[in-house]
């Protein structure tokens, strides 16, 4: 397996020692030939879904048992890291090959999962949200506008995202008719490098997933009067920067106070005019806000809007919204993490629970069946970035977690 | 005089109606030629000294006589108005011609100016400036390096600012050593067109400058720490703009409550990193203060470091002043201000005293003999535009101004 992911980040290769596999890519494509001979060698059945999602399947005996998936994602960002995502699919390869060679009889079919373009090259989640029946045509239209415009080596046209998808043998069409039959599912387990540094501090192996944070992206754009800044008296201003001010400090004593453990970032402020003698007419402000539950996130959607309103107001401008994007918050499946912490704990390593920040495909399917996820250890915390690096003996545990879990998870199918 | 504005405005003309005439360009040149065949039109004895400014003559009898200086620029910003600098030189050559032609005996020479780059092509009020003896090497070799880059039509390589004096017949030698003898001088006048809507609005024929605020430009560098929006708790995060939040509602409460009239504006903020998911680990904000009292000036500049030092702490940032630039305010003669109001009322003008918020050379002249400026209005109050537009009977104003002001001048110093 080591050796797996040693040659998997050969390709796409980039000067620093990270990986560019843009979905769709060439080197994406030559990613997924890499996968499907890697599939037949370990005598698996290969399979690919109108989502370009490439599937390798362990069967049982019995044709009518039910699947536990597992795996991750083999596309990256522009030079990224050798590990976020192909350590999920190669360590759950690497299970599946184990299970295989000790010969044991499962009441189970086992099947590892890449999911297609999960960094959203093109789609964010593409491969999952398709494969949950999540996609539509209205927002695969915007959300691959959005995107591929900024890419260069994906091809190039009016019709790059459907030539993108030709190269991999899909189409719009079977891209929003990929949806799955969730009963075929027992549920579905996802290992991925931590992207944070809380297990390298804590001196831990393994990181069990209890939730997924919900998050919401949206620009509030505060619209003020322009005017010189010397012949407007301040007391007639509309200054836009004022009313963002006010907005932000109060939005942060809000969350502070009433929402923990929520969160709110203000990571972007776009003023117009720019200069050092004009008023700000406008100001338009990142908002970024997360919540792990639903309710708690949706009251503090209301509160902070009410909240934007009321500084808009008091500083006499306008107030529009923008949304960007949003994913609920995904509570994890308590029964699949105690199976992935009993399987930490029968393998002596030092385990913990904890909240997940960053999106993953486990976040998609865990609206669909029973889903659960865990984290090895990053050094220094550093992912998207050739620095990216997970240490063998992680590597090792992460796949050694994945045999263990999927085999408890069929003995209590067996013991139900 | 309504003629030689019309003929000016023919040189360096652009496709807009407006006129570029960056300082030594070829329009430039073209226009310091046309002023001198003026001046010798007019029979006044002319002169230019070593910066570059020129001089028209109106000599009296008693060599041993002082000086009424009056004048403005003939140099515009690219695509700027035709009113500009350019009213308030030819009203007052129409002003000496009118006196000349009248055969009046006066105690005082009479001598108009047209200051070089007042615009600052190369450094700004440069002529005045040196005029003053207020350029030094280090000073002319920052400022012509800061803004003489982004130009296109004012000569080339890496001397372009020596060449381009060169080409008026000057050296930066001369230059630094064009100070005059204030000895020789009596006072400064100068009119302009407004730049703002005030006289308009009122329905008032002249303006009456009794001050030109202070001005201070400087960037503020709050520096926190970068981190994942959800990865680091709020309360441990190093936010920018947090503190930044908070500067900018204080010093906008300090400067109303306690500096009126007094302004302050911030007019652009400068986020790093910039993305919706990382906390802001640096903002770099525009501050830009103004004051009619130099005492004020010092005190407000004072306390609102006091508070940027106050929010950093609070937010547990760092924080760096980056200097732009300072002009001191000038408080301009309150008997040459009396003088220009006697002069507006003998010829039955609706005239007010008002303050200027914007740089002119008249601010140089202050600090080094007693002047005083006035503005005429002008349309909508649009200027460094091609559509800035004053009224031919305003234009007849000026001049009339001028006329009876000089002379009003004069006789005061006869009476004593």
């Amino acid at each position: 397996m080591l050796d797996d992911l040693d040659k998997l980040s050969n390709i796409g290769k980039t000067p620093e020692g990270g990986v560019s596999r843009l979905a769709f890519s060439k080197p994406d494509l030559e990613t997924r030939a890499w996968f499907k001979a890697r599939v037949a060698d370990a005598g698996l059945d290969f399979e690919q879904d109108g989502a370009g999602n490439l599937f390798g399947t362990l069967p049982c005996a019995n044709p009518e048992a039910k699947t536990i998936l597992a795996g991750s994602h083999l596309d990256s960002v522009p030079n990224g890291g050798r590990f976020d995502g192909p350590l999920g699919v190669l360590s759950t390869l690497e299970a599946l090959r184990t299970i295989k060679e000790a010969g044991v009889s499962l009441p189970v079919h086992l099947q590892c999962v890449s999911f297609s373009d999960e960094e959203g090259t093109w789609i964010r989640l593409m491969g999952s949200r398709a494969f949950a029946g999540k996609l539509t045509e209205a927002s695969l239209a915007a959300e691959s506008a959005l995107t591929a415009g900024e890419l260069e080596d994906v091809g190039g046209g009016p019709d790059r995202f459907a030539a993108a998808l030709d190269g991999a043998g899909i189409s719009t069409d079977s891209l929003l008719n990929a949806q799955c039959d969730p009963k075929r599912y027992v549920g579905f387990i996802e290992v991925h490098i931590e992207q944070g540094p809380r297990l390298e501090e804590a001196d831990l192996n393994i990181g069990v997933v209890t939730e997924i944070l919900g998050i919401r992206w949206q620009w509030l754009r505060f619209i003020g009067e322009a005017a010189h800044a010397a012949g407007k008296p301040m007391a007639l201003r509309k200054d836009a920067l004022w009313g963002v001010s006010d907005f932000i400090l109060r939005a942060k004593a809000l969350v502070e106070s009433e929402f923990p453990p929520g969160v709110m970032n203000c990571g972007q402020a776009q003023i117009k005019p720019e200069t050092f003698n004009i008023v700000p007419a406008e100001v338009r402000l990142a908002l970024e806000i997360r919540h792990r539950s639903p309710e708690q996130m949706e009251e503090m959607q209301r509160q902070l809007m009410a909240l934007a309103k009321a500084s808009a107001e008091e500083y006499r401008l306008k107030l529009e919204i923008e949304p960007v994007g949003y994913v609920p918050p995904a509570p994890l499946d308590e029964g699949v993490v105690d199976l992935i912490q009993q399987a930490a704990t029968d393998l002596r390593l030092k385990h913990t629970r904890l909240t997940c920040f960053a999106g993953h495909d486990t976040q998609t399917l865990s609206a669909l069946m029973p889903s659960a996820m865990y984290f090895v250890p990053s050094v220094d915390g550093v992912s998207h970035n050739p620095k990216e690096f997970t240490k063998p003996e992680d590597v090792v545990n992460a796949a050694n977690v994945m045999v263990h879990t999927m085999l408890g998870w069929a003995k209590k199918l067996v013991d139900g």
